[in-house]
């Protein structure tokens, strides 16, 4: 048969996170430092939404754009928490996750030729989505003398007349790093000067440690070229409902909505019901869940301290970013040698972009006991590998 | 601002069928026939395994292409019912609805310049997906005369040397047509001759009212070049559950799960675990819905029999299609009058394809009692009709 398959999505690389999860099935004792998910079930009173809902035969259809209580939600959310001023009736989409919404996002404003600005490391999808869309990805590598925060040198560096978008990924996965106020209104500034839309994906925002999250939107002049993506999987523990959301201009959240009237119908039902109780009673629960991973980053910063590796200090999300660069090998050695030897798994930096070679994330949206087990086996690995060097 | 947005979605028509549905919602004693959804509530038992799941706290990301035991129910499935086999770890992909499906199987085949073949009226995702996908949709017109199915001589005239896919929509919506198996041979052998891949959407394979449905997939030599597409909203009346799944050659299914990686990650979890439950224990609530609906049928057709509508015999979906030409007014002036007139929402064939002009899909997912009164309305305002032209 004539070539069955799109060469495009042929060329694109599969996600490198997964890879190392297969070997840890299939392993006895392994332990997985290494998914991106909460540890936590999804609170009982969220739950118990869901629930009542299957009760009452809500299984039909909602609208497509979604409920018209969730969006209303969503808006007194974000204004309540994040100053953003969002209209439930024509500013808010529901989505498939917050993966969805990055997705339909960039379909929906790219033309062929638009370059697309994507800082790593960086969460997996962007890239994909950007090239599937038809842009041209456009990398921004983030440094570690930074924190990973984006500069606006290394933003304006890569502007170009063809720029049309703006990844701006924080709290950040991989590297845990944040953007704070004063970092966000310098990019704001040259977004706003060189007319460029930001896609700014907040997942990560209610899990900040250090200060609370402030999202580009709020800012002023952004809102009107923000689309703001965040949603109900980390912050409420409901990765399997596969609910989040997009705000922006009415014009973009239109295209959107089209898009996903055609290719996606609506969200899950139950989850936009349980949803609504998410947001109208989940502050104390969202709490409890930052306290508790709050605790086990200072518990991993604390492991890596003792054991002499350099890990900037992340102020967001549930990852550690340490440099293993001192052992001269790989990210990809490093991982598969410490599955292999030791039995635990954690991701190649590079599996968030090449410039994230030299570092490993490690998730700590797991129990402080299988931390202390985990990061007691890497401080072996590390005491072995270093005596392998002298 | 520059221009924020994809002009290709722009140019997307927004659906046909919805603008119907705002006025409905503001007007008072009106009925609808025109949603597509069945009026059932998803069956108790289905229901409580998705509450079981909740209360079990299942509400963790799947793999990306689906829950294993879901995956290999659904190859058990269509083995019992359509005699397809499909390997469960490498055939199947588990989706959000059959609509996710559609709009991710194009993107993994469609190479620019590809044409894809979409015999109308049907559904209204196809044409904009394989636009977004970057293919050049290619309209085949059905007819009345041939009871909407798609003949050889009208898929010969319309390839090309750049046709690469072919979408089946049958049973089909709007029409209610079916496609039986010699009609089926008949296409099937064209495509093997031309080396066409078919996407055909059986969502509606479960409402056939004639004779058990065949899916072209089971043919000889259509295995390997067919994307079969299917789900669980009108079997089992899980329409807000959102799931789905596509089988086909393990190369495409790669790719599409490589897609749905990024930009989905996986399909809802509690719905996956009730779908697991509805496939093992459906078979009698199927039944009972197929026998409902078919009641509903005869009861319409014989409606149009009584006000003399003519309207050829639909033997699958849910649909019926009478031809209002007699009355000289475009789809949308009937739909729009009879709405205005006499407070009942159909669908203008138009919705559906060009060709659907001078049709109105009317949706008989609607309890019997509703079904007379709508249709009493409908002869009152046919004979006035009647009468203004005389």
């Amino acid at each position: 048969m004539k070539n069955m398959l799109s060469e495009e999505v042929v060329a694109l690389k599969p996600s490198g996170i997964r890879k190392f999860f297969d070997i840890v099935s299939e392993m006895k004792d392994a332990i997985s430092l290494g998914v991106g998910e909460p540890d936590f079930d999804t609170p009982w009173f969220i739950r118990d939404e869901g629930i009542y809902s299957l009760e009452k035969g809500r299984t039909f259809y909602t609208s497509n754009a979604g409920l018209k209580e969730l969006k209303m939600e969503i808006c007194t959310y974000l204004h309540r928490k994040y100053q953003c001023n969002y209209h439930y009736a024509d500013e808010v989409i529901v989505t498939v996750g917050g993966s969805e919404a990055i997705d339909i996002g960039l379909r929906a404003v790219i033309n062929p030729g638009d370059e697309v600005l994507i800082p790593q490391p960086s969460y997996v999808s962007y890239e994909p989505c950007a090239i599937m869309a038809g842009a041209k990805p456009v990398i921004i590598n983030l440094k570690n003398e930074n924190q990973f925060r984006l500069t606006p040198e290394e933003l304006e560096e890569k502007i170009t007349e063809h720029t049309k978008v703006l990844i701006l990924p924080f709290p950040n996965n991989p590297t845990g790093a944040i953007m704070e106020r004063e970092d966000l209104e310098k990019i704001a500034k040259i977004c706003i000067e060189k007319d460029i839309l930001v896609m700014s994906d907040e997942i990560y925002s209610e899990l900040s440690y250090n200060k609370p999250h402030v999202s580009i939107a709020s800012l002023p002049g952004m809102k009107e070229r923000t689309i703001l993506i965040n949603g109900f999987s980390k912050a409420y523990a409901m990765t399997g409902w596969r609910l989040g959301y997009a705000c922006g201009p009415v014009e973009i959240i239109r295209q959107m909505t089209k898009i996903h009237q055609f290719a996606i119908m609506c969200a899950p039902t139950t989850s936009q019901y349980a949803a609504v109780e998410a947001l109208r009673h989940g502050d104390e629960a969202v709490a409890e869940m930052r306290e508790a991973y709050n605790q086990r980053r200072r518990f991993v910063m604390n492991a890596f301290k003792e054991m002499g590796l350099s890990c900037f200090e992340p102020f967001g999300a549930f990852y550690a970013f340490p440099c293993i660069k001192e052992f001269g090998m790989t990210s990809d050695e490093f991982a598969t040698r410490f599955l292999k030897e030791y039995k635990v798994a954690v991701v190649p930096g590079t599996a968030f972009g090449d410039c994230g070679e030299g570092f490993l994330r490690i998730s700590y949206a797991y129990s402080i006991d299988n931390l202390r087990k985990a990061l007691g086996r890497m401080a072996e690995f590390v005491d072995k590998l270093r005596k392998e060097k002298a």
